[in-house]
């Protein structure tokens, strides 16, 4: 069976992203390709990796609007949301309404608590659909996501952090007394497409910079969601964002006070049982996670060390932001929603070098 | 059906990109790796991104010798051979003896001229052999490579000098009595694995350097063989190679004299009908080929530009260099060997960015 | 003596390079920035590099119109205009009236030729005073330098051309009825501050493309100008720009037809011949050009190579954009105009790495 | 007065960014060169940027033993040992002998008690003189330094550490019954000239990794030393280095346990008190710091941010780790000692972009 998938945003580094991992996927076909701001143009004028490529890079994106659902609805079985927030509920609401299945990219369907959502982006235009809403971690959410017809791709620093934590605090190895302290190393491509000072090369190249840092950048409320669900309790953490001269990656590094006399396989034994999939490295002895080695997979790699001098644990995790931090997770919780092998579509092996 | 695939040289960079390829091919399985100096080690330990991989990371590299070939014959159907000239055509051939198909991406079944091969390179292992190799440019040797026992596969340098120039001289567009100007940029992973001074982080960054110039690059004979193939004639080529500062793609430039009048439309004409792929974009417009639009993928974007007022031809490419200059054109060459789709295995769309 | 500075266009590339070179400038002392969009921000807000540095984080952008030029004449003695070209003359125009030495780093004041220029740029505001301007590569111009009122800043990349070739053609070592094809990779701070799609660094890094080829860059006539008045004839220059993935630097290749038996080393004793200067680097045996070995510096590294099978002159010249290519060389301009050591204030030595 | 001075290892990368700071120094000639393994070499050979440069880089690299120290005294005033531990106290303790001042660049003379040295590591050549030498931290130790014959270079790292931590650590602002996690990202020069897997390009290109985590990096013993003094208490560090895609560069981020109501402005009144100089910029405002804004520079830029959500304080730091984490520090430290101007030499601005 071959679903027909659409892209709102396809013009951008997710739309891009999920366009590469749709044209291998066994059961999706491209069917149709939005980009507001560049309606009319060819795929191939947008993302020069389409270029010459017949039924892709000539398939021209179109703009779509709320009154544009039921028209949509005939021609998609899914919909890949990658909007800006508000817009993206906005949009994704219409073609739910009209019985399409949609997977938002965007921060619309990641909270629960719409307080909280209100507090850090402003009015939700479609809060009722929240609590329908599946939080697209496949690995922590997978019964959730069966049959699920609206799913939140998770935040790409979130997916970082919960993927090394969650596993410990759902099985309690880790006091909850305690913030959680998470130091996190993006690649440019975070940032988008759009061209900022920040991210000119000339001022990204030879830079590492902190952002957003002491509690204002906007995945902090999802990681302490989620971790607070893990934990059973109300988690705090505190978020350093820093931007590193790449085009692709995540490194997170999380701190967490333990015991003297920790066992750090504990956390490893934790890790493999609750995040046991095709696409999760859970490395040991010397190993350690790093950008490069996940870099365009859906990989996440993930260590744990212990310090005895000062009874701190250490966390790690490795992604590739656009796939495993965007796009190739809202595919696996897409495949996951309609029974496919989890990992369909997407490479489960990084270009190395 | 499924085919049995051995890798020699398993733990270079061109090894690692034939994993990655090989792991995604639908008639290929992964059934032995070889790597000399890292025997007894497992694949993870070599190359990173497999780490974790069930029946691919815990894969244990092996140390393969001529001894070994018959043994070896029982448990593949064909070897990708990525090892250094001479060792290659020695292992290659007794592999081939073995009853083996062997696709060489070393230099020692390029050069159809043995003396040309020994002036170059030095006493050849196997020169009995070279008369039955097929140069492994799938596009230009499609016929010649159905059913072929050995394959040469290409010079990374080269395909980015004849994918977009054969079809010029083949058509007779341009004039031969010039020797043909190249100017190709490459990628550090072009100077394999082994660390060198000259490709350490902190003396590749922010830095481009021409290398071997002047007619003292190795690849300079390959290039002029099969352009003087296609043109009919003795051709001399002009090559300077350079260092950039990324870690693939090679970027070739190409200068030719041609007259005030010339209509670069002609040149596209030519690519289109002597390269059709699924794997070639030939651009037009204000469209130039870049590697980060094709990196990771097996596509050549290729380009052509005429200047009026010095009466010049420029015929440009873009390809990734450890996939379309090495492991992903060896796999297309196999394919087209086998009548396999010519892409099967290796991604047509880049990742981007 | 010290001489009081301003800077036109304070807050781009260009000027923050003059600010760190005029910071360490025996002779000169910085009394005035100048820049229209971020007028009323400190130059710390803008030059991040100058922040908490007193008396210079802390001076305030002013905005500069021609109005002003009088006041201004009384606070400096030499003002360098960083600004886009028109209103680069214009405003030059105005303190050239007033009495202020000016030192243009735009394309204004290039061109001897007013037709030429119009061509390229459009109008131009004070066509009257192209003869006056003294073409400011002070190795070439050292005696037209010395007291000129009006130096026109060399633009980069003619400068790593007219280097290694203006000495050839003066001495007449290479034929003069070819075109010169010119092969050049930039760092992307050439294409300045504001921030585009194609330099962000997710579009940059990993990155080779040519652009503005084939006669399109504004550069090429300044090239051609310089080499005809060398070479006593008119030149014909196919210029090729390329974009590369690295912040600062220049490499430039050249292609000219020699003869089989020529001798390379002529040019080595043209170079040295007329380009002394503590500045450049004519390099020997193998060692070739590397941008990374004269980042941050006044220096240029020049080297030849002969092809005897092609009968082919490669003549190379490695210099960093910013400071050769711009800001210190015009300040090598100054001293020479001035009577000043010509390094005074200039980095003869890179940083490496 | 002019000094003479020489380098010990000036083959390396902090030998080459010594030698670029000694050529611009007023007070101080490079008399001397030697490196071991390239002994006979010219300074040409080895450091690129001084290729050309006459009395530079036809400087010969001299072999240095201990034998020779008599003979170097009558030479040099002043030699700067960039040389592996162990090596450095031998032969830097054999010119103290010669009566030459010595400032040594590697950890022999960091800290202060042997038995914490000989467990990082091994015997100590030169024990007793350990006592004599003076930690060189200028902002920290100004007092100590004047006169000083043995100055002992501080790390990179703890550099980066030092400058944000110790004033708050003197001033008493923080609780001392924690310990301080240390979060920090290096360029790949910090893992010196050597070429390594790990920091080829191809391989550090788009990499963060963690190495060297959880207490087992030698930069931790000196950390703890001197946070130690400044607070009056025995501290631990809980440190985890890592390796960014860039050549220079530490960016580091602290954390540290305060409470609620804590204000950061004690913070920043604290570090201008204790670190006031040229060459420290203490962020204000949204100001962050970024190894970009310092490159080159013996600049230190600082920042302090508190999260009254998890009563932490994050404490920032960026710097150039050739310049201020090694070689201009070391100068620095120098014209402490001799009553020069503390930043003679060393650029105040950094090259930027």
């Amino acid at each position: 069976m071959t679903l027909r998938a659409g892209i709102l945003g396809a013009a951008g580094y997710t739309g891009a992203e999920l366009i590469r991992l749709i044209d291998q996927h066994p059961q999706l076909s491209l069917a149709y390709v939005a980009a507001r701001e560049n309606a009319g143009k060819s795929l191939g004028e947008m993302i020069p990796s389409t270029r010459g490529i017949q039924g892709l890079g000539d398939l021209v994106l179109q703009q779509f609007d709320e009154g544009d659902a039921q028209e949509l609805a005939k021609k998609v079985d899914v919909v890949f949301a990658a909007l800006p927030h508000a817009a993206s509920a906005r949009l994704g609401g219409a073609l739910l309404d009209a019985g399409v299945q949609v997977v938002d990219l965007s921060a619309d369907f990641r909270l629960r608590d719409l307080s909280v959502y209100e507090a850090w982006y402003g009015a939700h235009p479609r809060p009722e659909l929240i609590a329908q809403a599946v939080y697209g971690l496949p690995e922590l959410y997978r019964k959730e996501l069966s049959g699920a017809q609206l799913i939140a791709g998770p935040g790409c620093y979130p997916t970082s952090v919960l993927l090394p934590l969650v596993p410990l605090f759902r099985e309690g190895l880790v006091p909850i007394d305690q913030a959680v302290i998470v130091d996190s190393k993006t690649g440019t491509s975070g940032a988008g497409r759009k061209p900022l000072p920040s991210t000119n090369f000339s001022e990204s190249g030879e830079g590492m910079r902190p952002y957003k840092i002491a509690g204002t950048h906007r995945h902090t409320p999802e990681m302490e969601q989620e971790l607070s669900v893990a934990a059973g309790s109300e988690m705090r953490v505190l978020f350093t964002p820093q931007l590193a001269p790449m085009i692709r990656g995540i490194l997170t590094t999380t701190y967490l006070r333990v015991t003297e006399d920790f066992d750090v396989t504990t956390c490893i034994e934790a890790a493999r049982k609750h995040l046991g999939s095709n696409l999760i490295t859970v490395l040991e002895g010397d190993h350690l996670p790093d950008t490069l080695h996940v870099r365009g997979s859906g990989r996440a790699q993930i260590a744990y060390a212990h310090d005895k001098r000062t009874s701190m644990l250490i966390g790690m995790c490795a992604i590739d932001n656009l796939a495993r931090g965007a796009s190739s997770q809202a595919i696996a919780a897409f495949n996951v929603s309609r029974a496919f092998d989890e990992d369909a579509g997407i490479p489960r092996l990084a270009q190395f070098p």
